[in-house]
């Protein structure tokens, strides 16, 4: 009995509305890291803090002593500035592929720990994988060298940063934890604080493909990720982007891969450029470099000079054709009029289950796997032309994913005009 | 995956404020005893009933699926009705032990499954243990005879009533969730309907020395068990009564049944006379039998009789001298005037840390240990003289006993009329 609290008294505070203490929530983290506090009580504990909340001081030493349960990088000794961008998940949202490189062609180094895809949000890791050669581990030796030399970097994050987090991710997956916007803000900063990056961009989508359904809670979480990274003294920006369509024209691995190519190519879908300069800007910004417009070095092929050169870095072929699937499936619009919904989260969940997306961590993805948009909301359709089209190298999942279509889009009669919400929807900074 | 439901989704629809369905609590309550629904989601979900709470019918069925985990008693092949009482704990309750005999005077069985004690409130079976060969654990066969013959039984609960409850009760111990309404009256009436009483009356105590601390969460509690009792064809009645200061002038094992039995000689200490004739009258009027007076029962030697009854059937001799405790300590009285407040719950602790209760269910507790009362708030007291008296066995323990008396006790100036609430503050039926 040398432990200086005891978890029952610690998950009681809170439960009774109590802030805990410095010393608890550092207890209590390394406590669940080490095995001492049990699953059990960290899921009544995670439950208590989703009910009752924890106070702005509460989060920010919660995410500390996550970043403590590990190892931190350091980017010191990089003779230029860092600058990160996380996005909350969403659907098409490919938007990494052309960032990393442009921020980089204005001497920003672009450190970007990826994860894998699971549920109905594709991973940025599963993407670039489609690329002959591309591999993700980078020790961190090589991901420094890459920063120096390329100027950016998308590897997979290591398992030495926040452990606890790790560890509590996986439970508050099995316990109906996980809405709980303190521990979603602890947990993604945690990780990108550990990284070391000097600056972050956070993309926190809303609407009905991305995590947060309503612009109150997108707000509540951006606020809180933005206070915790300023309180760890990483200049820190949200944007609040939408999500109740998919990004850009397609969704799945290769072919979000291939849109990317379009983007850096300088032409692409208008969303995703968009978006694309708008999060460069920020980040140059953010990391001292204001005043920039970001937009030629994607015409001119900086952007694509610096791409080749970061997949080239990490094993993969940039000249090499990508994955396609083996089978289409056409969606045809069932009438004449204007597109004004197509609703993200349909399209996300008919992706997944083309196989572009895992059930469980180690389910493999197909590469070729996903949907093609042929339209977006606010554009005039005809009757019988394709409206989607599925891709999939096992047809017997067309069925499933149509069923995840139905009532997905609605065709309003010629001359409406939806109200559509704009791409960037708020910053908080 | 021939599971109905998934944990994830029952603990969010409670969380989310929500109503659980009456599957979802079936599925839940038996598929957590058959291991299916982990500790971690249960405890998650425990927190979620504490924080937001449960409806009359989700208590309802939430106790009927408890009771369903197990075997259930059936008592109708017996020649009277039956009543039985349940205490919410308290310090120097001894009640059981009159109140059984006495109500079996007039022709009404009273069937009392009790437990040990944990903590600083003292377990039944622990102080009729005491007895020279007393023994608690009946077989179901046994229980029924001596339940004919002698009409009083005190007995250990089989392991087989309610064992959801059991494993439950386990993890709301080290997850902070014992303290939720619904789950407290859900555990408490599971067994006690499990069990088959026709009639149940219920103690439920308020004060310091109680598990609750305000007359709002004891009536609350007082009620729910009551609306429990009755959807389940039970008649059973409530007394809220008072435990900011001991019952009775003894706490510890064998020296209550030593009380017990001056009160079985029409005796004892007014309060414990007072709440076993209450009490005894409600088990009466529950049981059909309304409008007897039961005091007279204790003073003509009837009660005592069925006592010497009882405990010979279970083995044990009424007329064996009851252990002491090889060691004792006086604290005195340090002025003369009034006793305005003495504290239950400090003299719980200092008579548990004498060696009568135990921190853990495998530890032993010692027969003689105890504290005994000379004044009771309200009296006067005379500086010098004694005003508790510490008994052990183990002289090393009186230390951290006289530690939780500090502060216990108030002497007022003589003339002082302290503001005591009655010993029956309230009954809910």
């Amino acid at each position: 009995m040398s432990e200086p609290f005891d978890a029952v008294d610690v998950i009681m505070a809170k439960r009774d509305r109590g802030p805990l203490s410095d010393a608890q929530i550092d207890w209590v983290v390394d406590a669940y890291t080490r095995g001492v506090v049990a699953d059990e009580q960290m899921s009544a504990l995670a439950m208590a803090i989703l009910l009752n909340g924890m106070s702005r001081e509460e989060i920010s030493r919660w995410t500390a002593a996550m970043i403590a349960s590990g190892e931190r990088m350091d980017f010191s000794s990089l003779s230029r500035p860092t600058a990160d961008k996380h996005s909350t998940g969403g659907v098409g949202d490919k938007i990494t592929l052309p960032l990393a490189p442009l921020v980089a062609v204005f001497g920003v180094a672009v450190p970007q720990l990826s994860g894998r895809g699971l549920g109905h949000t594709g991973g940025t890791l599963d993407k670039l994988e489609s690329i002959p050669g591309w591999r993700a581990d980078l020790s961190t030796q090589e991901m420094l060298a890459q920063l120096e030399d390329v100027g950016a970097v998308v590897c997979a994050a290591g398992s030495g940063l926040a452990p606890a987090d790790r560890k509590l991710y996986a439970l508050r997956d099995v316990t109906g934890t996980v809405e709980a916007i303190p521990l979603i803000a602890s947990s993604i900063m945690s990780k990108k604080i550990a990284e070391g990056t000097g600056a972050l961009v956070l993309d926190v989508k809303v609407g009905s493909g991305a995590f947060m359904k309503t612009q109150e809670s997108a707000s509540e979480l951006a606020r809180t990720m933005v206070d915790l990274g300023t309180d760890a003294g990483v200049t820190t920006v949200a944007l609040l982007t939408n999500m109740e369509t998919p990004l850009g024209l397609t969704a799945g691995n290769a072919l979000e891969v291939r849109e990317s190519l379009e983007v850096l190519a300088g032409g692409g879908p208008p969303d995703v450029v968009e978006l694309t300069v708008a999060l460069a800007a920020e980040m140059l910004a953010a990391a001292g470099r204001s005043g920039i417009d970001p937009a030629p070095a994607l015409a001119d092929g900086r952007a694509m000079d610096v791409w080749r050169r970061m997949v080239t870095a990490q094993g993969g072929d940039p000249d090499a054709p990508l994955p396609t699937a083996r089978h289409t499936h056409d969606v045809l619009a069932p009438a004449d009029g204007v597109l004004t919904r197509l609703d993200a989260y349909a399209v996300g969940v008919a992706v997944w289950r083309l196989g572009a997306g895992r059930a469980r961590k180690e389910d493999p993805v197909q590469a070729g796997a996903g949907v093609e948009l042929h339209a977006k909301p606010g554009a005039t359709v005809r009757g019988g032309e394709r409206l989607l089209t599925l891709h999939t190298d096992t047809p017997e999942r067309f069925d499933r994913a149509l069923e995840a279509l139905e009532g997905s889009f609605t065709i309003a009669p010629e001359g409406s005009r939806p109200g559509l919400l704009p791409l960037v929807i708020d910053r908080v900074g």
